[in-house]
This record gives structure tokens, C-alpha cells and sequence, in this order.
């Protein structure tokens, strides 16, 4: 089934909606907010599935069309949202660009950081950023939301704890970044607000694109209208989303609606072009000794999605423009 | 007042508790938890206030018992908990002891980091642990809960967003943290659920203890039923709260709710003790090449208190015994 977050109030409206993206239905009957339905799972779950079976048969009371003009982040909040860097080509690119070796055990020790929970933008909310000066950059990435996972849990149990799937805009402020790193606490003036798809799905809806823990789907970004990567995030993905989920839970319980991200999708194959401008000035610099490709400005837009095998749009877009704060 | 969340539910049953700690009268007829009322808190504040003012008149419908073994956390789960270091001294104190230079920007541009806010523990429940081997110790700090919290908020602006004030105990392993700041993304398993004080108040219950954004009392801690540490929290505090919040705030909006803590309390006066074994470790290392307490094992207590001018417990205790988890 997929799930969204209309509007109103600090953590939104629960919807289902229908699996084209065309219609959806008001869920209060069943839990009045996505994470009120995360909490109690077992006993919404099967009341959700069946609301969207009702709604893909026509029969579902109170059904609308479905805007994503409309939504919030399916979480418009969350209580803990930890990203990882799973693609570890992307980070080895990164580092080879400033002359840095990457730690072998980058390969077998993922490397995760904690973003801000308490304001995710919803998928065509304006992002609004203190400065063009900060070096304004997109990161598209997929996440999981979890189920509660005890400590400990190893990533064989982690793979049953994934509750839902939902694209990322792991917006980056890349100015910052070098000043915060090195200030040995990792981020967190660079990491924003985060924006989301305007729906999250079970992952039965991916059909065979769900397997070995990893959506071997394209995901596709533009900048400005004009086509800028379509890595296939089931390639070159080196920790899978339950090895993520057992990395973060190593020391710790995580809660029913932690969202558990995969960090910037990046393949090897460098003709799928990027999901971050950061890895396409890298790119630039190692080809050319300096990158050309400037951040991004106000007025920019920003487009993620992701389609199935039959071309149908699976999470709704995130589209966005960048517009000054304040 | 003072206010605390009764076990029950994910999030707690908010009480309002008396001064003196004795009695407390359950507020669902105002908001059902902590969150709810802080999500609109201009609404429910004076009412909480009223029941307050009831509870110390012997006049609260309802009235009980208070006991902080039934307490939550005040906020059982958030979204965002950031953790400063406020007390620049540690952090000078322990680069010194690895015989590293501390950057001058240490004294004008805060540290800080992003914690787990999806699994806080109550003030008494056992704190469980993968491994005494990861070297547990305990964090004695100060943390602050703020209302909504603009972009770009300036120090001034957000003296007035702080609600409430109460102690944490900032659990951390010790030897998961070089291997995790060596990787550059900063803490993430070497930061376990983080523990708080029964009660959270509002500023004024602290009277003059409350000024230039610091609590100026001591922040007592007992390892093991022995004194451990009693610096004042209103000295050597190079960052206070408001210039924290603003800190956190630079490029992102806070929602209601949201911790922002102290760090580790520290006083140069080496002969308050300290607030955490590791930097009683250092001391040790300065003054005799190597350190001599060890870290914490099962079956420890570590128990945090504050108190007024007059000997009376402001937050209660956090009292927690150390246990191997599962």
C-alpha cells in the first residue's frame, strides 16, 4: 500500500492512496497520523491494506483526488533520522578528489549520521536556506522506516523491521560541511531541513525491484527541467538497508518510525550521471583540475522520483525550488 | 512549575508535580502528554500553571503520590535532541591530555551534536548495555526545552523560547568514540539513550539561579552511593543556553520540543570533581601519566541531582543502575 500526510496540524493527515498516485482516502478511522499508525502496526497495517484494497476497487468512502500539493512529509516529523553513506563509491570518489586516502574499513563499517527530525519539508514545499553562499546542494537518496528494533538486532531480523520505503532530498549545505567536520562532531549547521516524497509504500508494492534489502529501481533527479542522474540504486549499494538498520541499532533501541536513509545513491558507471552536484564537481575536478558546475541558486528547482519497470511514477516527486529564508 | 510523564503509552501521561516533589496531579484534561502541550503551549501553559497553583494549595482534584519510579522521561521520545559543549574546559582539558591544540574558534563557534530522541530513559530505569568493554560512562549535564525556534533566531530571540529546564545524564562509551570521530560523521553508537531527571520545570522555579541563560547551581553526581562531582553549572559555561539554541537554529528551524543540552558541566576548579570518568581519567593521566578509575561496570549506580539555595531537590534524581542488555 502507499501512505501520505496531507496537511494540517504538526504531524499531518493519514491518507492511502491508490497505487497510480490518482486518488486517496482519509485514514482517520483506522489512526489519525502516520506515526500513530507506526506505533501500534500490527493492528493498522492490515486495516490500512484493507482501505487500499477498497480505494483500488472503487469502493472506498470519502475518496479524492490525490494532489502532492497537498502533502506534508509522510512523517512530518520523526523521533530519529539517521542517514548513511551506502554507496561508497560516492565517498571514495570524494575523498580521491582532495588527494585523501578512504580507510579500508569503509568498505565493511558503515559510516551513518543523525539529521534533524523535528522539520522535514513536504515533497513541494519550498526549501528555504539562510544563504547561496552555504553552497546549496540536492543529495537524492532512498530511506526505510522502521518498526521498533531492539539492540542488537542482527541485519537477518532488521530486514523484517522495514515498514516502509520513501525517497529522500537529503538537502546539503556544502560550505559548511569542511569547517563542521573538522571540528570532529559531524554535522549538523550543513544538514537542513530534509525534504520527502509525497508517498511511502510497503515494500510489496516494489514488486521484484525489493530484493537483497536494496530498490534495484533508477532513481532520477533534475535540475531546472534538465536531466541530471539516474544511478540504479540496486548497483553499487555496499551496505544494504537491513545492514544499515543493524549498524544503527548496534548500541541501541530504535523506535517504531525511525527513518534509516541510504545516503547519496552514486553508481560506479558514471553515465548515470550523480544525485549530488558535489559528486559532479568532483568529477569535474579530477577531469578538468577544477570543478564547473556551481551549487545551486535561488529560483533553482529540484525534481527526485523514481519509476517502475512500466514507467509509472512509484513515490510521487519531490519538486522543489530554493528560495531564500525569512 | 514542574511537570513530569507518568509511564504509559510511547509518550507518557503528563503530571504536574508540587514544588517540594510529594505530590503530582495527572493534566490529561489539559494535554495527554508533554508533547501535547509544549505543540501549543500558549494554550495549555497557564492552565498547567493553574493546576500548579492547586496542587500547592491542596486543592488538585486528583492528587497523589508523586514517585519518580513511575516516571518516563518528560519527553519518553522527541524530535531532535542536540547536545552542546558548553563547558569549553573539558574540552581543553581533554585535547591536552592526547597533547593536542584545542582551535581558538573552540571559544566562539559551539560544538555540538545530534543525539537519539526515539528511545530516552526515566530518571530510574536501568541503563542496558551491549558491553562493558565499550567503556560506559556517564554525562552529568543541563538540558533546555525550547518552543518553535525561527531560522536564524538571534541569542536574544531565543532566551525567550526556552519552556522547560532539566538534567541529563548524557550516557557514552568511550571507546567506541575515537574509532566513530576518526570515520569524520561524528557519534552514533558511542551515544546511547540518554537518561533525564524526573521533572522538567519552567525557568522561574529557579529564582535567581536563572540568569544570563545558566543555572547557577551545583550539578551533583554520586558514583556508586560516593560524591563524584558538584561544578557549578553557572560557571565556565562558555556558551549559554540562548547562544546554543542560536547555534543549533542557523540554518534550520527548532519545533516545539525540541532539547538542546549543556555538554558535560566542568569547572576549572579542579576540586568540584567532574561530570563525567572521563575526564576524571585525564586528571589522571596529566598527574600520574596514566589513568586509575575505571569505566563503569554492571551492577554501577550513577545517580544526578540538583539542589536549591535551601538543600531542596529541584528535577529529582536520575538514579540509574548500569545492566547488560537483553
Amino acid at each position: 500500500m502507499k501512505l501520505a500526510s496531507l496537511k494540517g496540524g504538526r504531524d499531518g493527515r493519514l491518507v492511502v492512496v491508490s497505487r497510480d498516485l490518482s486518488l486517496c482516502a482519509i485514514a482517520e478511522d483506522i489512526a489519525a497520523t502516520l506515526q500513530a499508525a507506526l506505533d501500534d502496526w500490527a493492528a493498522t497495517a492490515p486495516r490500512l491494506a484493507a482501505l487500499a484494497a477498497q480505494l483500488e476497487a472503487g469502493r472506498a468512502a470519502g475518496e479524492r483526488p490525490f494532489d502532492p500539493r497537498e502533502c506534508a512529509a509522510p512523517l512530518p516529523r520523526a523521533h530519529h533520522w539517521a542517514d548513511g553513506s551506502a554507496y561508497v563509491n560516492h565517498v571514495e570518489l570524494v575523498r580521491k578528489a582532495r588527494g585523501a586516502e578512504m580507510p579500508a574499513s569503509f568498505w565493511t563499517d558503515p559510516l551513518i549520521y543523525q539529521g534533524g527530525s523535528d522539520d522535514f519539508l513536504g515533497a513541494t514545499d519550498d526549501a528555504s536556506f539562510a544563504s547561496e553562499e552555504h553552497g546549496i546542494d540536492l543529495e537524492a537518496e532512498i530511506a526505510v522506516i522502521v518498526d521498533d528494533v531492539p539492540m542488537g538486532c542482527t541485519s537477518d531480523d532488521a530486514a523484517d523491521r522495514i515498514r516502509l520505503l520513501l525517497l529522500v532530498n537529503d538537502w546539503s549545505l556544502r560550505n559548511l560541511i569542511p569547517g563542521e567536520l573538522a571540528k570532529g562532531f559531524g554535522f549538523y549547521q550543513s544538514k537542513p531541513a530534509t525534504a520527502f516524497s509525497p508517498v511511502a509504500i510497503t515494500p510489496d508494492e516494489l514488486g521484484g525491484a525489493w530484493r537483497d534489502g536494496k530498490v534495484h529501481l533508477p532513481l532520477v533527479s533534475h535540475v531546472n527541467g534538465t536531466p541530471f542522474g539516474s544511478p540504479d540504486a540496486g548497483v553499487d549499494m555496499t551496505f544494504n538497508f537491513p545492514q544499515l538498520i543493524a549498524h544503527a541499532a548496534r548500541t541501541r533501541r530504535l523506535g517504531a518510525g525511525a527513518i534509516i536513509g541510504s545516503g547519496t545513491v552514486s553508481n560506479y558507471d558514471r553515465s548515470r550521471g550523480s544525485s549530488c552536484l558535489a559528486e559532479k564537481r568532483t568529477l569535474e575536478q579530477l577531469a578538468q583540475g577544477r570543478p564547473t558546475t556551481p551549487f545551486l541558486r535561488f529560483g533553482d528547482r529540484v525534481r527526485i522520483e523514481m519509476f517502475d519497470a512500466a514507467g509509472r511514477s512509484v513515490f510521487g516527486a519531490i519538486d522543489q525550488r530554493v528560495v531564500p529564508a525569512g
